[in-house]
């Protein structure tokens, strides 16, 4: 399946009274080399333990193979991971017929807020919700497993 | 718990036929790296997943987490890992008190036979089968992990 996700900052706190949903993600890599990344992640109470390959050729596919775990293995397996866990709140809020993804995050990143969502196709059209701020779709520097290497209190602000 | 390990050549075959019973072993490693060792082991039919931490700093003992995965998950995973998979039959022989392991290897490390034997102290008596060789404890060639990066048929012999 192509994945056409695009990517903004957020202009205030107003997602969170607009969320119909909120749960804590914990996060980290046992492997974080592409070509075979092994992602731990506990969702709520929940974990899961997440094995990606290399993107193919096209870049249209990769294989995923995800197993769930308990809440006690995973956050022992957080404790191996390599150093920079993510810690963040999804919320996710309904704007017509699209779901918008909010991550606020915590720790290193403390003070990024991010919220994403997902097209069928690039020409798609969407609703902006009002606290939607500047699209940053295809910068790097947001993508988790670079805020795991360069977190936001890194940046120059 | 302390394991103790010795590990010995083989000077012939005839412990195939006193083995009680043998096993494929097919395994690879999503990441060698010590601190996060993830292992896809395929035994006979049954997938295991194998998460070890550091050893501690008085190296007893090592955080181990093991879950069982189907056989087409283990296959699928296989593929996924570091160049180099292990690939050999294991003989369990019988020899009064104690179990010897003999691993027989293939592929780059066709010609390699090495028994093992897990002893309760460095004291321990143990009854020498007629067809054990020299031992190489200690010999960090012999370690699976490096037979991945260094197989047998590199060696000079």
């Amino acid at each position: 399946m192509i994945e056409i996700e695009r990517k903004f900052l957020v202009n205030s706190d107003a997602f969170k009274t607009e969320a119909y949903m909120s749960y804590s993600i914990k996060q980290g890599f046992l492997n974080s080399d592409k070509a075979r990344t092994v992602r731990v992640r506990l969702k709520n109470d929940k974990g899961y333990l997440t094995v990606k390959g290399k993107s193919t050729a096209n870049g249209l596919s990769r294989f995923e193979w995800e197993k769930e775990i308990s809440k006690s293995d995973a956050e022992a397996l957080l404790l191996l991971c390599e150093p920079g866990i993510i810690d963040k709140t999804r919320y996710e809020v309904k704007s017509n017929d699209h779901i918008f993804e909010i991550d606020e995050f915590y720790g290193d990143n403390e003070g990024l807020i991010v919220a994403e969502v997902e097209l069928n196709s690039e020409n798609e059209s969407y609703k902006k919700p009002h606290w939607l701020g500047k699209e940053v779709t295809g910068d790097l520097k947001y993508y988790n497993s670079l805020l795991i290497k360069t977190p936001y209190k890194l940046w120059k602000h």
